[in-house]
């Protein structure tokens, strides 16, 4: 079995897209990620939800996060003010961690070792350097247990 | 709004449960990831997808991954065997990353400085000492956009 033949559709964002409309695309789908693409259309990391989470959070409860208990909630709903405007490559961490690829005729176990290398619960399949769909580690699990 | 009223159900399993009823509940919810509860009760760590997919990747290819290609898959089907009789603490890694708990009457604020400081894509609400639930990235950014 080929990395190309278990690939499944995931949401991607270029990297110069709206980040506003990759909040929505995270909320709308309950994602925990999104794969970001770079300018050639070739994987090139992940948006984690939590990211975008951090918008929520003033400056001042990160630097002192004992503010946070006494804070009013109405800040929360400013964040569509600050992803307005912004690109989805500005809210990338600058210390991401490494985006797991693998080839699309690469095998099951070719997979399972990446996946596992990078802790990473999700590589990205590219076929001719774009990007085929993503294979999850559940999905992996899946078809191994299915076997048996 | 406080933890309590925005967590949700979320699959749960014990440290000294079952490791391959931990990964079949993986593979047929599609889960990145379980919440680990220790004996207490209490939510205690994280037994992440990609962490049971090193199951599936043979010793030596951990520890040289250019053999991953010249494998011949069936030991992909493995897995269930080595499941087998291992409780899911077994599974859990070393140098696991802190889990992200918070308190049931927790605001929005003081749930998106925790995950945003731990960088978890969810967090466990603890009532009482008890697991009440789970807040995710995701469920976090779909309150905060529905609201403007």
């Amino acid at each position: 079995m080929r990395a190309s033949e278990i690939a499944e559709d995931f949401p991607v964002v270029a990297s110069d897209s709206n980040a506003l409309e990759a909040a929505r695309l995270l909320a709308t789908n309950r994602l925990p990620g999104l794969v970001v693409t770079d300018p050639r259309g070739r994987p090139a990391a992940i948006l984690p939800a939590s990211q975008v989470v951090r918008l929520l959070v003033p400056r001042y409860v990160q630097d002192d996060p004992s503010l946070a208990g006494v804070l009013s909630e109405s800040m929360a709903d400013r964040v569509a003010e600050k992803l307005r405007g912004k690109t989805v490559a500005a809210l990338l961490p600058d210390d991401r961690p490494e985006l797991a690829v693998v080839e699309a005729d690469d095998t099951i176990v070719e997979v399972a070792a990446a996946m596992a290398r990078l802790r990473s619960p999700l590589v990205a399949v590219v076929d001719h350097d774009r990007i085929a769909g993503v294979i999850t580690a559940s999905r992996l699990l899946e078809l191994a247990l299915r076997e048996r």
